[in-house]
């Protein structure tokens, strides 16, 4: 199995990570509106996305930090929208 | 560093991660509603757990094949609602 595939593919899920949420952001942002997002997933993507950046501060992986420190602020952003356009 | 925190920390977020999007899917359903969803967003996430379950095949990781199954069969339902309920 080739080493280069996987972190091919690695590097394209981390950099399409980054970027999930982005136009959910912005979406938000145009509309003002979050009536159709579920709090709990919300609040799910929150601990999940926290406990990767937690995984990555422990085995001290710089890629893993940033992407998943990029990802819980556009989810802090989210979440803040939710509460404020209620 | 605990290898049993990593690994305690590892299996919480794989189970956060398959419940993650239940409550949005539910949400929905019950709602008829998605016009707050962004399309694009659905689409990063179709793409990224898809490329991670690749990741799971190529390495032969049952757990990231399992959790990524699950997540993946979600996100398809919420893109299906997505086109259905406009």
């Amino acid at each position: 199995m080739p080493l280069t595939l996987i972190g091919f593919i690695g590097t394209a899920a981390g950099f399409v990570s980054t970027i999930t949420f982005l136009p959910q952001v912005i979406k938000i942002w145009k509309t003002k509106s979050t009536k159709d997002l579920s709090s709990l997933t919300l609040f799910f993507l929150f601990l999940n996305v926290s406990l990767w950046l937690v995984y990555g501060i422990l085995i001290n992986d710089l890629p893993i930090m940033g992407t998943n420190g990029i990802v819980l602020s556009m989810i802090i952003i989210m979440i803040y929208f939710k509460w404020k356009y209620k």
